[in-house]
């Protein structure tokens, strides 16, 4: 069973984490949680938010050579009845401050990630030079267990 | 922060999901959610528990033709500093009754996914023929936001 188009809509505006696979140069995936806001169509991810090494994340590496992503976002519960995932399959560019692509969209972007992400009050949203993910919808599945799983998801809410 | 040995070895034999990527012919990464359980130094993840389309699954497929797959447990949480992830990166191969490779593993791996995950009491193991992924483990790297997380991550349990 497939998730309802509002209820896709709905998780891509307020469902917390996904989980997004990248491609290395020797065509390996590469996977991640991330977090992310949707904007303009596109799904947004930030890359500076956490602590992480110093040299540019894999994941951004890989989409500036293999711009095919997946991401995956899903709902993991012990009751069985309760499954489901949607899965949205694209293309993924890294978009920095400054960028001619990134004008006027970034400060939006930021927005709907802080309105999105209350942590980002005391978390800081980037270190330095702003860089995000912009990932292109290409195509869309679902699945579901059944009618208690959308209902589930409509709620479109993650509590921990 | 990396996640200790001792807690990895704990999430791998507790944690109930994951994410698990296969490639497809075209190189396309694809991307689901999985119960799996530990057997014999091998991830092992069962392809029939749940309704699912006739022919056979793209995850199934896939690794036929590329064995390499990438496999993510992590955990999400509103506190970010309760975050961790640890990736495995492997070879699949689906493994069916019968087959030579299989004799005399394919019960011990039903009796540790039965022993896993009580849901097999009323959910059916296998429709017709027992087939299996089994996830030959060739790296693995994890992250964690801090002592918390790390220390929740050690419980390697979820609740919901």
């Amino acid at each position: 069973m497939q998730l309802d188009r509002e209820i896709v809509e709905r998780l891509l505006e307020r469902w917390p984490v996904a989980r997004l696979v990248t491609l290395g140069r020797d065509g390996r995936p590469h996977v991640v949680p991330i977090v992310f806001a949707r904007h303009g169509g596109h799904l947004w991810s930030p890359v500076d938010a956490k602590p992480k090494a110093a040299r540019e994340l894999a994941r951004v590496r890989n989409v500036r050579t293999r711009p095919e992503v997946s991401v995956l976002l899903d709902h993991y519960d012990a009751d069985w009845t309760m499954l489901w995932w949607l899965r949205v399959d694209g293309r993924a560019s890294a978009v920095e401050a400054g960028d001619p692509t990134s004008q006027g969209s970034l400060e939006l972007v930021a927005s709907a990630l802080r309105a999105k992400y209350p942590q980002y009050a005391s978390v800081q949203l980037f270190r330095g030079k702003p860089l995000l993910l912009r990932i292109a919808i290409e195509q869309m599945r679902s699945w579901c267990a059944g009618p208690e799983a959308a209902r589930a998801a409509s709620e479109g809410v993650l509590e921990r």
